[in-house]
């Protein structure tokens, strides 16, 4: 289709939806942050919840987590209503373990940090401690088929930016910033 | 929200959507093929266009190239129907530089028969060969931002596969079938 | 430099020494055989090990991961003769966490079969569960950095191959062969 | 093995064995910034070289990149040296089309700054203009398997990162730092 001529990126308006959307879909920063707290606190005992929240919130501020972000709560919201197309309306209706394009779009978040991250989000996406376990109740009547995977996905790209950050810190350099 | 006790995954169904609405998108496998020929005729002189179409009629059986089929030309109708929210609803009907989710899709797609077809996605993506440049004509009233990906994924996975296919044949093993 | 006139490339030789080379490791088909029943049983309560080691031995035909699995276990071999070059030479004699290429080799194993393994290599790279742990024991004088992500990567993939199976006999097709 | 009591990961010195090794393996900043000058000129007709060089600097800062880097290298020396086994060795040396791992390690340095540049890195690993087109001149002793696409994949990085901050500069933000 013709590209609007009016049309420019907003990047400070996606990151505001991202949030927005975000909370309404009842993920807050501090359950992503417990999250983080759960697969690091072995490895760093004097690491804070606070701390955690400020990790997950430098995460949301790259715009490839943001376009995930929307794009997989888009669909669930779609799915959610009714208003996708069969068999795709079937197929995130009901989670279908062999649909996959959840998986992926979780994988660009926590590429943002590298490959150290691939761990840390299978092992939240299998156990689906707090937040995560809520999302998979299926006993509401919302979809959260890609938020799901998406929220362990977040958790895990700040698991690996504290990661880097530990070490810049161990050798006295500055590092990359916590936000 | 609660599975549906009657939900069960009908492959063939799924298959035989994905063909249809490749088709009324303005894609048939023809015009994939062409572009697989475009890719491979100088390496394999006596390929056919005919052969080429076997090969892309096999990667179209696979489930994961059917689900990221389905789900980007899902989103690239709820784009062409504005029934996106925004900013979302613009970045995808404005086919955004910097959106990247059509990108990741398109890789899930090469990904099938492995890293061997990232190149020639990147190279069709760019030059935008046939039905390629067709899909990226702005004049028309519909979007096609995933779509395009899609298709030259398709191709670039259909090489692959080639490739694969031809050592076999090279090698005198029965190897994997066209189709 | 240039290439070889005598040069061919020789599948059966790649995959027997793929084979050769995970047994001089201290890897038998059975051990991975009993990842993948440590992360289905739950899901599919008849699956045997047998079974399981036919799924194994599906993932260790296909040439990507032949590939993989050749050139992780040659950087093993070579940074336990300590025959890297300075400073990769102590990361991946030490593990590194913040190295990387070792879950990148092991992810392209995983996506043989499609995203919906990466759960599952998540899970098991983090338990270390059966051969994982002993692969991870750093008393013995052997380097099995990539090694360790490797398997955990075939038991994955080997498992969304079953669910690819299994769905197959759910629906009365004759699906992919186990092996 | 044991991990090294000694053992401590000391950044600085791996981003400085990331410069000399390019360096001694023929390749200079400038050479690469040419590659993402050819990429981007089109887009941005005021992009000078000296520019380019910088947004390439930026990407070798980056520890994903610089693990890449000198795993692929060590690989091709190794290839060079026929320090590799067989069947390894001889498919790095002749840069076997069927291989894959040289595309996996320069798709995770691609992935630094997000899908976007997938396209990018196929163009140019496909056109191979200017110093890829050395890397792949078969006549001399030295063995590029690995460092043709790395050159490429840091290119095709390099250019997201222009595409980020002219974003950022268009909105009036600070945007992502050239270096």
């Amino acid at each position: 289709m013709p590209k609007s001529s009016s049309y420019s990126l907003n990047s400070a308006k996606i990151a505001e939806t991202t949030r927005e959307w975000l909370t309404k879909r009842g993920v807050e920063t501090p359950q992503i942050a417990e999250l983080v707290l759960f697969l690091q606190k072995d490895y760093y005992p004097d690491l804070t919840l606070q701390e955690c929240e400020l990790y997950v919130e430098a995460v949301l501020t790259k715009r490839e987590v943001q376009n995930a972000i929307l794009t997989g709560i888009q669909l669930d919201l779609l799915a959610e209503e009714g208003k996708l197309l069969s068999p795709l309306q079937e197929m995130i209706e009901n989670d279908e373990g062999l649909y996959g394009c959840d998986e992926i779009l979780a994988l660009s978040i926590v590429n943002v940090y590298g490959s150290i991250g691939f761990t840390n989000f299978g092992y939240v996406d299998k156990l689906k401690p707090g937040i995560l376990k809520h999302l998979n109740d299926k006993e509401d009547a919302q979809c959260h088929t890609f938020l799901d995977d998406i929220v362990g996905a977040i958790a895990a790209a700040a698991s690996s930016r504290i990661a880097h950050r530990k070490q810049a810190e161990r050798e006295g350099r500055v590092g990359p910033p916590i936000d």
